[in-house]
């Protein structure tokens, strides 16, 4: 990270997804691609493309293009994505089972170290081999093993005092499906998740394009 | 939607999170609210907040707030949150389940009356009351059901030729799980959510907030 300099929200927002299309094409074999044929590619304006990978040093070359695999490696660097993350997931009913069983997120180094239940009936059972543990338990576990990231997917009644208790046993950042904004202390990373926000999004969209049915 | 005018996609982006701050406003007995009260809840400043909400008529009044009730039903009318959607979703998955399981989706309109899968195994079962059918059968059920969203819980793999078979069906949106963008004609409006993009974001400004851990 060593050219990083401050780099906004909105390009840090982005850098995902450059990095996903970026992927694909390392997949497909692809070394070179120019700003232009990324921008026909991701939906961004070439010029956007330039503006933003600028921020982290110069990988493109005028008349030859970004270099896949580096700009790949940049970014994926700039994310923190070089190295491997723990994971504990409380709440274990159809969203934390969802995300426990969600092989993409070990395969990129995020691994789900333990899961944890207030429901005796689900204490003790296992999901994708990983076991439900007691609630109770929670700052004891995540202290010994050192646990990266919290993952709420409580209801919004409990996610504040989960976030709390996250917090005081030392993860270094929450990732929040129960559908309120959760705060944390300021060395603390949160992304707030809130999946029905782009269903209402999609709402929106459907009724512009088709005004009729919404008479 | 009388009042509205051409309103831009980053505005339509905040609409979601607005209406949630404002619904639970309104769930406290909550009235009125001025432009800084709201600012310090929702994290906006009060001069956005007057702006994004200057694109759909005078709500707020000088000295006075804006009505909470007012601007949540407005907001939602905007959204198209004031009728119904009836889903499919397809891919009977961990994520599939989780989407069929969440009663939020239900309690706000939008209602999943078919699951579709390829696997004999699922299909013939029920899941939250709604029965998993051959997704050989989808494009008449979408047809005879007159079905406005379909959902894609699929691989990346399949997700476009499903979402081109929902298109042909006469779907009106697509809400999409799979990691892929997927391209919709023009009269289908698609939201392609990226969850893992969140968890990417996050592994950022963990490391940003504690740099030592990434060497």
């Amino acid at each position: 990270m060593s050219k990083q300099t401050k780099i906004s929200n909105a390009v840090i927002r982005r850098l995902p997804r450059y990095r996903r299309y970026l992927n694909e094409l390392r997949k497909k074999g692809v070394d070179k691609i120019s700003s232009s044929e990324f921008s026909h590619l991701i939906g961004y304006t070439a010029s956007q493309i330039r503006q933003d990978l600028n921020n982290f040093g110069g990988f493109g070359q005028q008349g030859y293009g970004y270099s896949v695999e580096g700009l790949y490696n940049e970014i994926s660097a700039i994310l923190g994505l070089d190295r491997g993350y723990k994971m504990v997931v409380v709440g274990a009913g159809h969203l934390g089972q969802a995300i426990v069983n969600h092989t993409y997120y070990y395969k990129t180094g995020f691994i789900v170290t333990g899961i944890f239940e207030v429901d005796p009936n689900l204490i003790g059972t296992k999901i994708n081999g990983v076991e439900v543990m007691d609630y109770e338990d929670i700052v004891e576990f995540v202290e010994q093993e050192d646990i990266d990231i919290g993952v709420i997917c409580t209801t919004k009644e409990v996610a504040q005092e989960v976030a709390d208790k996250l917090c005081f046993a030392g993860v270094d950042g929450l990732w929040n499906f129960a559908p309120v904004d959760i705060e944390t202390p300021s060395h603390v990373a949160v992304e707030n998740v809130h999946i029905s926000d782009s269903l209402h999004s999609l709402a929106y969209h459907m009724n512009k394009k088709n005004p009729g049915k919404n008479e």
